[in-house]
């Protein structure tokens, strides 16, 4: 079984390949615009595991939440590679990466990435027995309302530093940053367990309107059929 | 400060680059022999970064101990990189990447790696505040005496399912792979504390006896001035 999968939720873009007995992967942090990248890092991983599109199996994306412009550009590429062999996706949570990469065994935590100022993108989860457990849906809230949210057992895990001070009453902590085997056993899991998806209904968690649509609101009011 | 660097002392072939405010990595896992890859990696590698070999200020190197050809490959690769332009190597030990990647806050574990039938190489760590202490040098010992060097409050730390089952009396874990950050954050902790080294100095951790040492001394004995 071989796929190939992405994802391009934060600047830290991360791609790997898997084939019956090799793996590769490449990570890309700050590196500058995805898109100037993203073509090349999976040109050279297919150039590493000896594998052409065609041989792929199926191609694994996290859909977000995140970053709008990063999912648009992962999410182009991967349907872009899909659509000539009609690969179906195994997608899967970007939040799901941080949680895998960062939670300690029988730990309870909540994985929030900012959104647009004063709000989170976030998700609850636990570890059990080496397995990763979604308690809730990914949500998007303000500070102040995720804050009350949070139970006093459990942990929040952040991506920058800087934001652990927004939560002074909780146990916080900066997440480890997800490995390329992360993002290669989410995928596998995402395609063991029903994840996989046809190609034309990969679409990204969209849980904040774009500026755009909000400086059209703000312009014309919201629209009748939204 | 720019640097490359890499970890080529098992099957897990990884190499990464850091400038001020760029970080990228490659990882190959059991794609095959390193020597027809590393190259590869590393040219593609000074592309994403869009560094060129004379705009890095020094190289970085797990010098093992582990696989004496990985090790090889990966050290003449650095030694060549390094030639041109005189850059100095900081150097860390391979086993460290396996303890900064998998022991748990305020853990003490010992990393063992296997070497030939029956002897494993090994080094005790400890976790505190975050920061890997190492608490013995790397060695090299035969099964039954690691087995009675453990002590029964850590944690041995192994590379494979298969070898949990020779040290039934202790509690042992698999290691989790250790990610790019991971070996950008070693090579930059050994160039802060005195690791570098001239590339003349450049040796690998060889602490046991290669296969061609072995037959020599069957056949002929041992060498009279080693």
């Amino acid at each position: 079984m071989n796929f190939l999968t992405l994802d391009s939720s934060s600047k830290r873009l991360i791609v790997g390949i898997k084939s019956e007995n090799k793996e590769a992967g490449v990570l890309l942090n700050s590196i500058g615009k995805h898109g100037a990248f993203l073509m090349r890092a999976i040109k050279n991983l297919l150039e590493y595991a000896d594998l052409k599109t065609s041989e792929l199996d199926f191609l694994g994306c996290g859909i977000g939440p995140g970053s709008l412009t990063g999912l648009r550009v992962g999410i182009s590429t991967i349907k872009g590679l899909a659509y000539p062999f009609n690969l179906s996706v195994a997608t899967f949570c970007s939040l799901d990466m941080l949680a895998i990469s960062t939670l300690l065994p029988e730990e309870k935590g909540v994985v929030a990435r900012k959104g647009r100022e004063g709000h989170y993108y976030w998700r609850r989860y636990r570890l059990t027995g080496g397995k990763l457990i979604r308690e809730t849906h990914p949500a998007f809230s303000p500070l102040e309302e995720l804050a009350n949210k949070l139970d006093l057992d459990e942990t929040i895990i952040l991506e920058n530093a800087e934001h652990l001070n927004e939560f002074p009453e909780i146990n916080s902590r900066i997440a480890r940053p997800p490995s390329i085997e992360d993002l290669l056993c989410l995928t596998e899991e995402s395609y063991r367990h029903g994840g996989l998806v046809d190609l034309r209904e990969l679409n990204p968690y969209y849980l904040q309107k774009s500026v755009a649509e909000i400086n059209w609101e703000k312009r014309y009011g919201k629209p009748e059929n939204p």
